[in-house]
């Protein structure tokens, strides 16, 4: 049978334990390194291709431009963004997909995948998911099971059937699901072989999924229908209706249903897989080298060992010496360094930080982000051309600018008109305006771009005023 | 005999060892933390009252306007200030201020000190020079003996004549200067008894020091006096001849004189001292709590022991999560992380960054410095002004500055002029100029306040130019 996959790629995680690098109010799966994809990207990539229809997106009001931005950065176009009033876990919000789903096409197969995790080989994922189909069709739930590689306590487990295998590739029966063991359990079920990890990704029909929560969960079902039902929709965005939702239990799929449900099955995957869960994981995933180190640019390591040394910007050059088993991940605004054995702690540092009124618990201070980083806020760049020389425009100074000279001369050129700026002097620009700017002196032109709106199109003109 | 102490404070030292706090373009006697003084503002006030002319201070060029700043801060003005063409190390530094001094009186009694020491106990302190006076004027060169209360190997020694006594409160003979030892020499020394640290204090008169460099220094004496000789004064700035002074070699008093000198002598002093000189200095001078750690004001331990913290900036917080004897320095544009015992590789730190090019080697990038933290340069501001209130200018907005609305009305009184100003709109305004900031509107009045001079007073018009 040869049907369309509907991906349901979750963005709603708030992924505070990678703070500093991940805030509430721009989480990990949007972080994007300068030249990288962001872990969203990577997600939407992984599920697109002959196997897929293109993703239905469950994310906050907030980030629903950054989605569509993001995605369009890596060629693909949601068919639709589904708007959680707030967070509500994972169980609301796939099921409130396989509602919008349901409404074309009641059959749908629908691939739940968290948006913030790793997984290196697209071919191998993609492969396992073709695999689970059958299954699937045939009205299992089912999921994908992680070969575990460590006694992990952080993770969910999947015990297989007795007639399972769990090195087979193919769906196999699934006994049931276990909760985050302690670490004497942990080692006892990797030592048994009959488990896996539990991913969170999933694989089954809209159908299957709604009738999972008619058995186990009415308590999610009622709200979120009546959620659907009366959402409201504009273009791509379906915004669920806020006073349905907001008495949908926060609660997640592997508790409303899959620790209940009989039809279960687990499809094994052993190719590479990492929820990028806190930073003893980004150290682990990042390739370590001889000494055990991972060096980010704009950093230093002297004499370090098993060390993760992870700055996020060009302006911030991060040293460290004579560490071991250290993580220091420096931002323009927060600096986290923590011994590896207790990155899980990182969530009472955020709580700590929140408790004492500091916005860098949540936030990114505007002022600090770069522009190159950061596609959100106002951003300001000293900027030097030397004499004679003109300066070469980034796509960023194409967007709404301020443009202050600091010292020298500045000639602007801006459709067909010529502008000489001396020291103090400014212009504004609206988004696309300037074409060239050159340093017709003879002394070193200095200037600050000041950016002041995110989105290009701007074209209203606005007058200024001068006082001296 | 009652007359007064000519202090010398040296101020040319590049701090490298306290990056990234201190920098080789702002090093460490110049460091000012919110509401405390620097350590070249601790050692001016020291070496005050009734005991001291007025001081001398030996700097570099670029440094010469921020010495006469943070002396007026506490209430000193220098009776000269010496200009080093390069820095040159100790001996030129302090024999061009004997010149300088004996052109008014040969016999003047100069008290040279370091501005970069913490001394905590003032009043010991002018004691311990005030006994050591006598010595100094019977033609002695007196240097001051810290009590060791460790092992050191990063000081120099000095070993006590056979019958000095080590804790006596007046001048002791001292046998000779020894350089810095390995550790077994080391613990060898400070179980004798017979050795103190060496400080770099000293008090002698001006004849005595230029006879001593007569004798075991000529290759300092020429050039050094030939550029006080030639040297250019302008107010109470005297710039040493830089050719004369290129031809000084780069040696410290110890080594060109003390370790030669004959009429040496020492006043022991137990009274608490530290060179700050790496940041294991820090860490122990800052009074670390029960359980060893030092947290600074936005810096967050979780259960950390013996362990600094320090974040620079109140942009900036630091957080430490399971760390033993680790330093954390974090300022806007760079952090260091260093194991306790490993603090004295930070300039190999250094160098690393100078060689990768990185200006945070040597410079403080000007972007990331604060408003109220730092005195040059330039800052961007973004100020929220709620609908119809009045913004309380803070004496930075006083400077000259670009006023950038980024959202809402704004409605600036300047002068007798009230200008409103909407979106993108722009206003400069020189220092000192604007008197009222209000939002008339009914929604938040956003905007950017970009401050070009750092100094006051410009109040030229500037016109501007607009294009939308």
């Amino acid at each position: 049978m040869n049907r369309n996959i509907h991906p349901i790629l979750l963005c709603g995680g708030a992924g505070t334990r990678l703070w500093p690098l991940s805030r509430r109010d721009y989480p990990k799966q949007f972080v994007r390194r300068t030249g990288a994809e962001s872990l969203l990207q990577g997600a939407a990539r992984r599920v697109s291709g002959p196997l897929f229809a293109p993703p239905i997106v469950v994310t906050g009001h907030d980030f629903r431009f950054l989605v569509i931005e993001q995605l369009a950065g890596v060629g693909v176009q949601p068919q639709r963004v589904l708007i959680e009033p707030e967070a509500r876990n994972t169980a609301p919000a796939i099921l409130a997909a396989a509602f919008a789903l349901s409404q074309s096409d009641p059959d749908a197969l629908m691939l739940v995948a968290p948006s913030d995790h790793v997984i290196p080989d697209t071919e191998a994922f993609r492969d396992a998911v073709a695999k689970a189909v059958p299954r699937a069709l045939a009205g299992d739930l089912v999921t994908f099971g992680i070969t575990p590689t460590r006694a992990e306590t952080g993770y969910g487990y999947l015990q297989l059937a007795p007639d399972a295998e769990p090195r087979a590739d193919a769906p196999q029966n699934l006994l049931r699901f276990v909760e985050k063991p302690d670490a004497t359990r942990a080692a006892q079920m990797i030592a048994s072989g009959d488990f896996l990890w539990n991913a969170g990704i999933f694989l089954f029909t809209a159908r299957m999924l709604i009738a999972a929560f008619c058995a186990h969960g009415p308590a999610v079902l009622i709200p979120v229908e009546a959620a659907v039902r009366a959402a409201c929709c504009d273009l791509i965005f379906m915004r669920l209706d806020p006073v349905a939702w907001a008495t949908a239990p926060d609660i997640s799929v592997d508790y409303a249903i899959m620790e209940k449900a009989s039809n279960l099955a687990v499809m094994p995957f052993s190719a590479g897989w990492s929820d990028l869960g806190d930073w003893d994981a980004v150290w682990q995933e990042s390739g370590p080298d001889a000494r055990g180190n991972v060096a980010s640019p704009h950093s230093t390591a002297i004499a370090c060992a098993d060390t993760l040394l992870y700055s996020t910007s060009a302006g911030v050059e991060l040293v460290g010496i004579g560490l071991q088993d250290i993580i220091a991940v420096a931002t323009p605004d927060a600096v986290l360094v923590a011994h590896r054995s207790q990155t899980q702690r990182v969530k009472e540092a955020v709580a700590a930080l929140q408790h004492k009124g500091a916005v860098q618990a949540t936030q990114f201070r505007t002022a600090h982000r770069p522009w190159d980083e950061n596609p959100h806020g106002l951003w300001a760049k000293r900027i030097e051309v030397a004499p004679g020389t003109t300066f070469n425009l980034q796509p960023q100074h194409h967007a709404a600018t301020h443009w202050i000279i600091l010292s020298g001369v500045a000639q602007m050129t801006h459709r067909d008109q010529v502008h000489l700026l001396c020291k103090n002097e400014s212009l504004y620009v609206a988004a696309g305006g300037l074409h060239r700017l050159d340093n017709p002196g003879n002394v070193p032109l200095i200037l600050l771009a000041v950016q002041t709106e995110a989105e290009g199109g701007v074209t209203t003109n606005h007058p200024q005023s001068a006082v001296g």
